[in-house]
């Protein structure tokens, strides 16, 4: 059941092909398009994703973004999110992924994030409980103090989610190193296993967007919590993703 | 003077190429280092440029974001960003690129914004008065209602800067389609000028970052005006840049 490796890496780069040609095309629409072409894209990149990983073994059990669950009376299930980052992607920004993960009993034991526009492919799994960028091994920072942290909170320009993060991480919000609110779950997740970033704050990350993601910061040296600091449960909404040498109980405004 | 198009592209694309190994190398540093090395790559960069564009034509005078100026008594001005998004570059998203406009007798007169991850090359002069995006003309979105637009304002997440925008923006933050907070002025005006998004406010962009940007807005249809709804001046701080459909002036805050 394991060593999916291989499959999912030539699966989620051919669904990536699709996603960078639908990215680099034309997009001088209408906006209700634009929004149209996306749910679209999602759709398509769903069918592929679904359609290949059925060839490969049809007895697992399925959920996905748009269409839900496909029960198969499994302990095995995929997770399946085929864009992550839908407002990036409107936007024109190159900074969203297609994320899959493997989850057994309840729990990831495989993850898979993947950007097409630049070919970051990250992967872990709980066997070797090592996390590799392009084959590459990966670790979080070592940042500990709160003035050299680089953050991500998980805002879009709405002014009341906005002050929800700077009511709960006043402290960090004033004496971060630096401080940027970005979509895309999952490569946030990413960009704290690989070092580049300390923390991702999210209370809206939804189970598709960080399943993948959190697997390889956990493989990769970090720290997951749910968005209460209750103990990681994937399964829930929000994240707290850290390097795993910040103590953001200590930060947290009470 | 004029016709600078393949020079500029063969060495914006070099650059590029430097500016790409840079970003998909390791990020494994401590925070200093990771300002360090931007800064470095900023300095790299702009050594470069500097150098072809001079033995390209040794007789302009160029502005460039690290050095400042180099007066050779001219009409003609290369004005240099060599990394337009340095934050971007720094968090791991790849939505930065390398700006450079020409500027006569106080008028921009060529544009050249580069992203070299997803190779997007936008240029514009002011003899075709057209705009280009990887040799495809581009225009403006034809997007006139409030409740249609895509925003972007030049935001991270520093909560007084966003309380600014919020106080000024207010009908638009509350009432737009969509609304992110994202850096890197030269790929933001770019985007409005290719009807991706239908307008871009920023009250700190520099004259190295927009200056390329606005020409490339101008000649796809757009509008630009200061930070301060007067006449645009690309040497001012700030920008109001929009398709020229939406009318900014009714749906700000008075």
């Amino acid at each position: 059941m394991r060593n999916n490796y291989n499959n999912l890496k030539t699966l989620l780069i051919n669904a990536g092909e699709l996603l960078k040609s639908k990215f680099n095309g034309s997009f001088n629409y209408s906006v209700k398009s634009k929004f149209d072409l996306v749910s679209n894209i999602d759709n398509e990149i769903e069918n592929y994703i679904i359609t290949e990983l059925k060839k490969y073994d049809s007895t697992i059990s399925i959920f996905s973004e748009e269409i839900g669950t496909i029960d198969n009376n499994s302990d095995y299930k995929w997770i399946i999110d085929p864009l992550d980052g839908t407002a990036n992607f409107i936007f024109g920004v190159p900074y969203f992924n297609i994320s899959v993960a493997l989850e057994y009993k309840n729990e990831i034991i495989e993850g898979y994030v993947y950007n097409p526009i630049n070919n970051e492919f990250y992967f872990s799994d709980n066997e070797k409980k090592k996390s590799f960028l392009n084959e590459n091994e990966i670790k979080v920072s070592d940042t500990n103090k709160i003035n050299e942290t680089l953050v991500v909170f998980g805002f879009s320009a709405n002014y009341n989610n906005i002050k929800k993060y700077y009511e709960k991480w006043n402290i960090l919000f004033k004496n971060c190193k630096k401080g940027i609110g970005l979509l895309s779950p999952a490569l946030n997740i990413c960009n704290v296993a690989r070092g580049r970033i300390d923390c991702f704050l999210d209370f809206g990350s939804n189970m598709e967007g960080h399943a993948a993601g959190s697997l390889i910061l956990k493989n990769a040296g970090g720290k997951i919590l749910n968005y209460d600091f209750t103990n990681w449960d994937h399964k829930t909404k929000g994240i707290i993703a850290t390097n795993g040498k910040i103590d953001m109980k200590i930060i947290e405004k009470v």
